[in-house]
Parts: structure tokens; sequence; C-alpha cells
């Protein structure tokens, strides 16, 4: 892919990241562990002091300064890594510390809200938004990894008259970590990530908490249980960001959802075997076709 | 295990099998290929002549007869490992037709239906049921593996007094295909299971058949949305008779899954953080203690 670009894609002498857990501490690891990253110093800050230090002495980070204001400051391209909230204060109190010509970009897996803040701020020449497809329900940076998103899918979600921004941040998600960017509007993404992503967390954490609460003691779970609930051990404070961040695209998926449950249960209250298999056949066709 | 058995284990010299499926292969694939298993001679049934016929090309089978009842009247052990609507009709087709001394189970999800049929039919002194935790999406044949059972728990499930019956099955799992055999009461076991694999089952198909739906098209499922639908690639014919055998136990554990989920929409509505981590915290809680 690098062969083939056509003009000069970025490639920050200076990364900086703001948040050293899965994600951030991931795009560390990789930019330091890999060929394409050779060059790039990268700065890091964490709230924890304890994740600063942990990070710089495994060869994560070039250096970890105490303020976020430091890396800020330094770097060419800033990576707002920290859950959604954070990030949200973070691009107000960080958006105006750049240098000329750095672009900024995060993370987070909800995007309209950041990406309006950032063209209220008059930063839609600096930022676009960015969400990796490479979540993990494992978090902190010990869940990092140096390959997490090498192939993966990476939605990049520009401002209104944020092309040149957007552009700048794909080539980095394309050359610097090998991921697939895709450009797509936020809301659109919203939208899509409430169907494909917030709802099945939704689906699996109701499920955990009703194990948890229903399951006769001692009973033993097979490997079906336990991935239909993997997901529920993800981070709860994070997943309460990202849910009442997009609970307007979120809350009519549920309804949606809820209808189903209660046409299952009709069918199962009638004997309706007709029903309850036409609803299994449709459910198995869509997930053999995903593989 | 064996070594410490203080009564003589079951040992048939010959094992039938009604079903090659993904279970009934399974057996067959188990006892061919280990040593334990040397000496048994294996005969199997299944009403597609095309999967007698690949099952005895592979070693699985020692004979694939044409009809059920040969394997029925040559088994010292006559296992019904089809699906659960047509175990109960070669539970009554077959059970009068076992040599004396022989002894039967089946491997379907639900008991309380097939052990009452037993014990009706007066077949207490030769009939236990199982249900081995070691299902699979995949079905047919082609699904089995000669290794599925090995440390794999299995219910036993006892008619009234079916006590000798039930720990000459027991015996079978344990000492022939090395599963760890539990004995439960019918009535337990479907409780159980209801929680712990049926309504799995609903919920990933209802979140498949959500997202066949409701998902954008061209949108990209992360290991998130693919492992939380896993199940629903399930067969939809043997999961119709199962969710209708189970419905007096499923029904009310889905309508409390239904209260937590209006419960779930609810806190969106009112942005209540403190509802929403409460119950994320619950659901990690009880999956990270899953493992």
């Amino acid at each position: 892919m690098r062969a083939t670009c056509t003009f000069q894609a970025v490639r920050p002498q200076t990364l900086g990241l703001i948040g050293l857990g899965a994600i951030g501490g991931s795009i560390a690891r990789q930019v330091k562990s890999q060929g394409a990253g050779t060059g790039i110093r990268v700065l890091g800050w964490s709230p924890e002091p304890t994740e600063r230090a942990i990070a710089a002495q495994e060869g994560a980070l070039d250096d970890a300064p105490p303020r976020a204001l430091d890396v800020a400051r330094a770097a060419d391209l800033l990576i707002l890594a920290a859950p959604p909230t954070a990030n949200l204060a973070q691009l107000e109190a960080l958006g105006p510390q750049l240098k000329r010509g750095a672009f900024m970009t995060d993370v987070g897996s909800v995007k309209r809200g950041i990406v309006a803040r950032a063209e209220r701020l008059g930063f839609s020449d600096r930022f676009a938004g960015s969400h990796p497809l490479a979540g993990t329900h494992r978090h902190g940076f010990e869940a990092s990894r140096p390959d997490l998103f090498r192939g993966a899918v990476v939605y990049v979600t520009p401002c209104t008259e944020g092309a040149d921004a957007a552009r700048e941040i794909v080539h980095f998600w394309q050359d610097v970590l090998e991921a697939e960017p895709v450009v797509l509007d936020a809301a659109r993404h919203d939208a899509q990530l409430a169907a494909t992503s917030h709802v099945p967390q939704v689906v699996a954490s109701l499920l955990g908490d009703f194990l948890a609460r229903h399951a006769p003691p001692g009973s033993s779970f097979g490997t079906g249980a336990a991935d239909t609930t993997r997901l529920a051990a993800s981070e709860p404070a994070l997943w309460t960001e990202i849910l009442l961040m997009n609970r307007d695209e979120i809350l009519p998926a549920l309804r949606k959802l809820e209808q189903s449950l209660g046409s299952v249960e009709h069918a199962l209250e009638a004997g309706d075997a007709a029903a309850l298999s036409d609803w299994l056949t449709r459910a198995a066709a869509w997930r053999s076709r995903l593989g």
C-alpha cells in the first residue's frame, strides 16, 4: 500500500498519546516495535504515574512527561486515547496547545459528539475522529499488544471542511500502523456502531447479569455461554460513557430487540414451531455468512 | 480414575448409535480411535445412507446396517443421538428390542420428557438420560471429532428407581469416553440448562436476527459481535425442538431478561449513569469469575 501512495503521507516525527490503556498502549507498542515506526519519537501520558512508568520501562514510550500539556506541545500528531468523556475535555484543553501544522485525533467508539465539539472549537483544520475496530474486553496498558491494528478496520470521521486533516489521519493509520482506514460520516458511524458493537455489548451484559443472578449455584457453563457473554467482561466505566453518549441510536435498536424477544416469547407460548424455526433460520443464515 | 473404580464398570462389547451427527459421530470416532475403546464393536445408524457410508468409510463404525432395529438388537449399550423428538420415538420403538441386560441412553439437551417417557414405558431398569456439555454450533457427521468428550461434563439423569441403569451409563461416559459424568435429577437439569444453555442460544439468535435485519449494509463486525452471535449458527430445526420442549423453564427466564432490558432502556432514557454502571459491573464481575 505504501508504494502506491500518490501524495506525501503524514509521518509524524513526534507522536503524542493521551491515555495508555489497551488502545493507546497498543499504538505506542506498535510504533516502537516495527520498521514503519522507525525514527518516530513517542511521548505518552496517563493520569496514572505507574502506567506511564511501566509503558516507558517496556520500551513503548521514548518519554513519559508528567503533564499532558507537554505531550501535546511536542506532538506532530496527538492521539486522545482516554475514555470518551475525558477525550472531550482533553480536546478542549490541549487543542489550542498544538504546534502549527500538527494534527489531532481520538480513538473513541462514539464520534458525533467529539467531531461536533472540534468543529465548535474551530479545530476542523487539525482534527478528525478515529475509531479502530480493535477493541478488546481487556483494559489497561497490560492489555496492549504490538500488533492490534495491523489489518484492522479504522473508521475516520472528518469534521465539516476537515478533509485535509482527515487525509493525514487516514495515512497515519494506513502507513504507520498498517490498518485499513475507512472514511465515514460521524452520524453514519454512530448509527452503524450502535447496531454492530453497542447493542452486542448490551446483549452480552444482559445475559451476564441474568446468569449472575439466576443460574443455579454450581452450574457448569459450556463454550456457548462463555462466548455469548465474553463482552460482558468489558470495562463498566468506559461502557457507561459509550452507552450514554450514543443512547439516541442505541435506544431505538434496543426497542427493536425487545419486540423480537416478545415475538419469540409469543411463539414459545403458542407452541409455534414454524415461527421459531423461521427466526432461528434467519439468524443462522446471517451468522454463517459472517464466517 | 479407572484404577480407583470399586465395581465393574460397563464395557459394552457392542455399542449402538442411533444418529451420526456431531454428537453421535464423535462418540463413534472417540471409541474407535482410543485405547479405552479397544475391542468395542461400534454399530451406527442414521436416516441418511450417505452419512452411514461416510462414517463407516472413515473408520468410526464397524458396521452400518440399514435398519435402526438391527443396531438396537445387537447393542449392549444403545445411544440415541438423534434430535430430541426423534429420540422419543426411537426410545419407544427400540426400547423393547434391546437384549436382556442391555442399557440405553440419549444425548439430548432436555431431559424431563425422555426420562418420563422411559418411566411410562417401563424402561427404568435399562434407561438413564445423558447430556454431554460438548455441544457445537456445527452439525452433521462432518462436525464430529475424536476428542469431543474428553474432560467434558456429562449430566446423567436417572429414572425413578433407575439407579442401576444410571450407574452403568455414568461408567460408560467416565471409563470409555474419559468424560466427567454428574448425576442430576431431570427437572433440576432442565431448569439449569434453560439458564446456562437455552437462554444463551435465544440471546445469540435474537442478536443475529437483529443484525441481519438492522445492521447498515457494508457494516464491519468486530470479534465482539462475532463471539456474541456464534451460537446463532446452530441448527434451527434442532433448536426449535429444544426450545419448545423446555419452554416452561425458558419462558420465565426470558421474561426476566425482558425486564432487565426494560430497566436498561429506562436507565438510558433517564441518563442514569449509576444504574448503568451497577448493571455493567455486576455482569463484568460474573464474567471475569467465569474465566
